[in-house]
């Protein structure tokens, strides 16, 4: 099993395997598996591999960055567990996923705590034996109810920030506090029914699918890099309610489906797209 | 097999299945399958049965009229084929499955002729001894193109109109001529991506599902009512070209799913939504 | 919102329709919804319909007997929540989703214990505070580790044996205890990979897709009446035990639908088939 | 846009991507994409990178062999249309689907003529101007009725024989003489629904999904390597005719998306299974 990933993002230029590859091979390094991507439009070159092995980090890192183009962005990190906090508001399932999926150890992260807008959530997580900090939200502004939420953010050294239906819109501020460690699950097939209430805005428009995305946060709402989507098939008899409820399934397996990608360093963000390897 | 389709549409009522079983056992009439679905939200109810035996068609719509709710919609008609004109433009997918279909007598509908603007899928057509009327729309406004076309179909008698991948709006004033008759394949998982290319916007917006939509036309650009839908799940590594390949067979595929809908007179259509039997 | 399900089986015949609704508008009461279906090979008429009212069911069952064929089998049930038993050996995912789920009330069915061969999942039931009872099967025959299950399962009043990932094979007499009682979730599309290991099998085979099967359990191994169904796509690069854990999310969904079918009166079973309403 | 593809199987040993990607640089060669897989259990190394310039094809192949594993099969392949012919039976979708595409030029193959032991496509195959091969196989043992088609086969250069519904069963000389150079398409999910009427055997269980599989053909019916499968929801109203209708949509775009794969030499063969890059 690998023990490192490494990661290296630069404009293209002929020969960057061979320079990659005979850097690896010098080392003596097992490579379990490389992925390259070549984006021809941006001329843009991606590529990630698991190394197994006794590494000294720097010195392959610096050996690397002699070799590529010198725009490189070069990481090399140990497979470690993702620290991560979850906000979350009312609804369990994307919350109740993620917490049996870490008490039965398949979540490749530590959950820290969970921070909520609203107190129901607080024995679920307690069952669990986990954290919780409810932070209400009543007769405050955004911004002083986001800085309640830092603070407490603050405490902890954290990876992600995962939005497991965290029904409130972040501020450009929290986000850049942030920058590509919030994922979010959105209960629509991004780019349809941005914003509330997608349930009810696909139940109006007729559609005869709805689905669930999830993607990194960025300064426009429901507009960051998608990292999943999936859908399932609805008929004419189904409420919003119906939607809604039939729904709940699909947006904790894209959710679960991202976070094992997140979780794993099989994401380069580039132009607000997803390369995923 | 059935030999009619009955459809009703009207307020809703207690009783009113009762009321329709009973006129139709009465009259000694097999019923082979009946379906109906109340829109509790507006007092709405759609009912439709496949009926066999002979049938005094008249005599059964006055006697059910007696009983239904005053403002009741009755149609109580022969299946036959339709009779079905295809607009097209360049691309040869969904004309070319609808033309095979056809020739294997699969289609539960006579294609009369295909309308195009462009010429280049006339040797298709001839191929399947299908006519083809190609009428350019250089130098012409759309009006003037659009009565040149209006001029042609006015030739035929038309029970729907198949947009195949017909390349231009149509104006109210065409759809007004043609309500409820003209069914379109858009190359979108709508409402996401209306309008001109879609590949090229869901490509741009790095989603991980592309799909398609077949919906009747009505006066706003793809808001029509949906028939149905399929997505398929796409990745970093295809160009808006690659998903424009990709997604034709989703494109055929639901335009053929949603033609057997409307040709075996399993729709209604109620506040731009269907409900299907 | 529905109080009562009336549910009719019997040899199809003229009039049905009209002599059901005839009963239920004659008594007054509101018809939510009904569905039929008959099964021409077979001359089999189903129905269903969700009732609205106070309702005298004894009057309407004795009503409904004289218009129907002589084989008529009439339920008219109160909407009332199920009285589950769950047996799970030491996979979380199943067993956990049904008690998330249940603890948020989203399940229609009161989870009246665990049983499981083995001890692990005790934790996670208590975290729910739902009694887990450990039954071990060492040194036991099969016969005699049945019979403690029973006699733990003959203190409960049972509607629904939930098989959630119960890695062991039913005796005909235990089957024959809860006929058409039993809710199974077995791990491939069956009936493809019948029996142990079917993520083994899937991988040696090479298919490129898998998948997951919910039935009731009858004598046959995994060849009981299937209710429903789903898939995933996988590829060269997954290893059998990446295919289990992609699947564990295709299970607890697949499981999570059939359970709702299943509580909410909505299955027929008749010649190892399900008529799904 | 390449123009050659490098393909490269054998043992795994440290180094070889790097041993490659010096070869590819040191003589200029412009790498558009490589995907390579190591089989862990079996030890064994894919390989395949897509390649643009001016190539000797010899130099490169021999410079490759010498650095790679003794036991390395090298393919080095000019990316040209592949040579193919289809054999039917009665069935026209696939075969139509396959002629439609050809005739719009999206097929990357040459359809040399299509052969049958019926006569009913005959029409289709003259629409689209292609030689049409009646070997009827009345009165002819299997392997009299081989020799035939074999004879006939005899005639051209093939690359690929593609079995488009054709509802023979091929004899060990047959597959031999084509080995791994046959696809076919069989009309369930494999494995489950061996062998003949899958329809028939998918209503008779009461599955609640059908689908379709393409292969290559080896000795053993339906159970060569699978290149591509897919499914679709069906439910208790379907007879089996509406499941074989309601399944030729899936059948013709899993062949068609098979055929992508192997027209495109994306496809290794390995121990009864295939890696797709």
């Amino acid at each position: 099993m690998y023990k490192y990933v490494l990661k290296i993002k630069c404009s293209d230029a002929k020969g960057l395997i061979y320079k990659i590859s005979n850097v690896l091979y010098k080392n003596d390094l097992n490579i379990e598996k490389n992925s390259e991507y070549v984006d021809n439009e941006n001329r843009k070159f991606f590529f990630r591999a698991r190394l197994d092995g006794t590494i000294d980090t720097d010195k392959i890192k610096d050996e690397l960055q002699l070799e590529m183009p010198k725009d490189a962005k070069i990481t090399l990190t140990k497979k470690v567990k993702k620290q991560i906090v979850v906000l979350a508001t009312r609804e369990s399932h994307c919350l109740g996923d993620i917490l049996l999926k870490h008490d039965s150890d398949e979540l490749n992260a530590d959950v820290l705590c969970v921070v909520s807008n609203h107190d129901e959530l607080r024995p679920l997580c307690e069952r669990f034996g986990i954290k919780y900090h409810f932070i209400a939200s009543d007769n405050l502004k955004r911004v002083e109810h986001e800085e309640k939420v830092l603070e407490v953010l603050g405490n902890y050294k954290i990876d992600f920030i995962i939005l497991a239906k965290y029904m409130r819109i972040l501020s450009k501020n929290f986000v850049s506090e942030y920058k590509q460690k919030i994922v979010n699950i959105h209960h629509s097939f991004l780019p349809a029914f941005v914003g509330a209430n997608p349930y009810k805005q696909a139940y109006k428009r007729g559609v005869k699918i709805i689905g669930a995305t999830a993607h990194f946060v960025n300064n426009n709402l429901d507009e960051g890099p998608i990292i999943a989507q999936d859908v399932i098939g609805v008929n004419h008899e189904q409420s919003w309610r119906d939607m809604q409820k039939a729904g709940k399934n699909v947006e904790k397996t894209v959710l679960s489906n991202a976070l094992d990608l997140v979780f794993n360093d099989r994401i380069f963000v580039h132009q607000n797209k997803t390369i995923i390897f």
